[in-house]
């Protein structure tokens, strides 16, 4: 028992302490998280653990502290067939981030073996797949991905007591099934097993963090700082940078953290309703789910109308691995090979899931119509296609919301001012952001357009006045509960099996 | 009955006449493919038709006079899971060709409208699923797609005797199953419902040809001759091509037609042994498919080894369906954003089908290193990397055979002599291809890393002189034939369901 020794109980944090540190620590994520992307080092995050011990919690959380724009969440469940019939690491390998992005995997390739081994599977066999997966994330450590690896461990008495408190809550007693007990009873092979792994597979590339899950904010704290110091981690300059001359900019617009105080809202009633929508969108949720139904939100709207912030508050309503946020910049030479929507049609969520578009297939009647990139014959046949894709996606029982976040000229101004003067935000203030502005009586009429052609009534728009932060992403929570709600009180069309 | 009319009968044509008509016809496909190539336009052909009027031969005749490398060949039959859980079109639009390839689509959008009419879907359900149809190609063809549609015809009695004469041929009558009788009892509804699906599908940007296909040689010739015109009708210049400053250089490598008459084997024993191999190869891979064994095949070797030659003739081999081609050049930017090695895994086989890598991962060691396109660290811990990737293919079951084409320096020279004089080959000679020859002591350092590096039991290589190009393209399909033979004899592993 080298690494899954029982922890001394660490003093509890006084509550003002504890929001202090992850005020820090939070800001810290995401100066570091934006370093990264600037510098196009992918990083490879693991969340495993003991059962009870909150691996979901964790990818919430984590999702809340960085962007999630730039986050891609995946459960490695049950594989489809597509992946049944490539070799076992195919389905690891679609999934892997691109450069400047971070996965967060749950359920990843450490799962099975685990479970192979506590069945029984020898001890050789066993090292034999440990060392198969060593070489895996030596081969993306030596490519230049910073790969790092969570273990939440939970005693078995403290395992036993979050399993009883879930049971017990009707809300969350869905969360302990049969197989948590079964695994429970075999709380010490399941220790054991996870022992010899940690050991095997704890290298300096790809270290191990044991964190311990029974008080939950040293949990955090400890998860925030195991991050950040794989974050810092990245070697500099980041290596195997293929050279290439055209880079697609990355779209100029991203966190948006510790937001100033509004007029309107107080802080706290801002938090208590934002959380209570949340939660309410994530009962709805639920139900989606089991019943496969997609949901696809885009964000459209004007630098600085607050897509982002608001994207950010509607990812933690939703179970990360169900969750794919999509950041539509310029195309990249595999998309300008195909056909504009073509790159849309590729990110579709399956049966179940959610895709949230920052930024979409608007841009052609937006950005492109306005920047003269697209010639007018193209984006006034667009209006058609776009909506005959739309039709095409709810026909299929897809739940699509469409947010113009609506920023007035002031407020945007202010905003950019804002940038320039907040070390963090800093980054997001670019000389396109003036640019737009003097644009802006072209985007009203390209807006008007947009609005007068699109909004049918199998996909309305919603224009959410955006001047108040605060009011705006609850607006927007609540118009997705809405229109979620709307569809699974009508006749439930459910395609292909949920996941 | 505007469109099925019975033809009058066409007199048989001589077969000199035949021949040259179609010589002539293959040179100007190829021109024509080339061109589009260079031009990036993307071209859809769709071959639909009554059954048993040979929609498969005709598709392995286009792959056959085309540069098969350049064509995408897809059947769409019964939808994976990730398919059955989007929209109907999901699955087109992964589909779809980037510019300047080739897709020939078999049962493709319209198969599953006119079977449903025939089992009796309203007229005007039946003309709305043709409206959407007609909108998703006119997008297509406004975006600069090029599409075409083949519909093969056969009167009743020719479709029978057709059936007949599979039936009474052992080694084809697989070919005929339950389903094509209790269609041809339906053959007036067939035919009348296709009437109508032709009739409102016809547009000028998409029309339809019908080709009769009682007589072969007509077929063949009213065949190549709707798919020449379909490529001549592409718009100059390609219009809504993006601005892209970085442009992935295509290979400069391809159609190798007619090839001069060489020492050794006559052209007639060539032939004769080449069919042969052929038909065995095609035996092979159909308990390959039935048992889900995937193949995959690489080719390497220094231009002008005739890679692409040996490719042309292996593809004929196997159910055009079932084949995919992977032309390996500099990695466009979303490879590069990713390990060298993602774009490789993301075109891997299906369970029973072939992809052919027309040079692969290999580059790495070999262009890579040759050129200082890679540091000396990421290429030497690459043959490990490969040997990994490979390991984990023949793992699961793949059958992989890799080649090595070895073309002598003075044969090289009195190929690239021969391209310059040859129209139709004069586009594959580059400035590139002199400077490569001045490396050559370099590449043969490569080389024989690569050999003694990466030459394991499960995934050997071999070498195959290739000076002599028939004999080489024999022993490539003896090759492949071997492996897979040997494969299919050991113990069977079948990794997903066949398809």
């Amino acid at each position: 028992m080298r690494w899954l020794a029982a922890p001394p109980a660490p003093p509890k944090l006084v509550k003002r302490k504890y929001r202090e540190q992850t005020t820090e620590l939070r800001k810290q994520l995401l100066l570091a998280q934006a370093d990264l992307r600037e510098r196009r080092v992918p990083v490879i995050t693991l969340v495993a653990g003991v059962d009870g011990a909150g691996k979901g919690e964790c990818v919430e959380l984590l999702n809340a502290w960085l962007d999630p724009r730039w986050i891609r969440t995946r459960a490695f469940d049950r594989p489809t067939d597509e992946e049944t019939e490539r070799p076992h690491f195919w389905r690891y390998w679609r999934a892997l981030p691109p450069r400047g992005d971070m996965a967060l995997y749950l359920s990843a390739w450490y799962s099975l073996p685990l479970l192979q081994r506590v069945d029984g599977l020898g001890r050789q066999d066993f090292a034999d797949r440990l060392e198969r997966i060593r070489r895996f994330e030596r081969m993306l450590s030596d490519d230049g991905y910073v790969v790092s690896k969570i273990w939440l461990h939970l005693e078995r008495d403290a395992q036993v007591d979050r399993f009883e408190r879930l049971q017990s809550d009707p809300l969350r007693s869905w969360r302990v099934t049969q197989r948590d007990w079964d695994n429970c009873a075999r709380y010490p092979q399941f220790v054991a097993a996870a022992e010899e792994l940690i050991e095997a597979s704890h290298t300096d590339e790809s270290p191990w963090t044991v964190i311990d899950g029974s008080d939950v904010q040293h949990r955090n704290l400890a998860l925030g700082n195991a991050v950040l110091s794989a974050l810092r981690r990245a070697p500099e300059p980041a290596p195997r940078v293929e050279p290439t001359t055209r880079r697609a900019p990355r779209e100029s617009q991203p966190p948006d953290d510790g937001s100033p105080p509004e007029a309107g809202l107080s802080k706290r009633e801002y938090q208590r309703e934002l959380a209570g929508l949340q939660g309410a969108l994530n009962q709805l949720h639920r139900s989606a789910r089991a019943r496969g139904v997609p949901l696809v939100a885009v964000f459209e709207g004007r630098d600085a109308s607050g897509k982002g912030g608001a994207i950010r508050r509607v990812v933690p309503a939703f179970d990360p691995r169900c969750v794919d946020v999509v950041r539509t910049g310029p195309p990249n030479d595999e998309e300008s090979e195909h056909h504009y929507l073509w790159r849309f049609w590729r990110r579709l969520p399956r049966a179940g899931h959610v895709t949230l578009f920052d930024r979409s297939w608007y841009g052609r009647v937006l950005v492109e119509r306005v920047e003269r990139l697209a010639d007018e014959d193209s984006w006034l046949r667009a209006y058609d296609e776009i909506n005959e894709f739309e039709h095409q996606l709810t026909e299929h029982g897809v739940v699509l919301v469409k947010f113009w976040m609506d920023v007035s000229p002031n407020e945007q101004a202010r905003r950019f001012a804002e940038r320039q003067r907040v070390a963090h935000k800093r980054w997001k203030f670019t000389p396109d952001d003036l640019r737009n502005r003097s644009l802006w009586d072209e985007y009203d009429a390209a807006l008007a357009d947009v609005l007068s052609c699109t909004d049918t009534p199998a996909a309305p728009w919603t224009v959410v006045p955006a001047d108040d932060k605060r009011r705006a992403r609850l607006n927007v929570l609540r118009a997705i509960s809405e229109r979620l709600e709307t569809h699974l009180s009508s006749a439930p069309k459910t395609n292909g099996a949920p996941r």
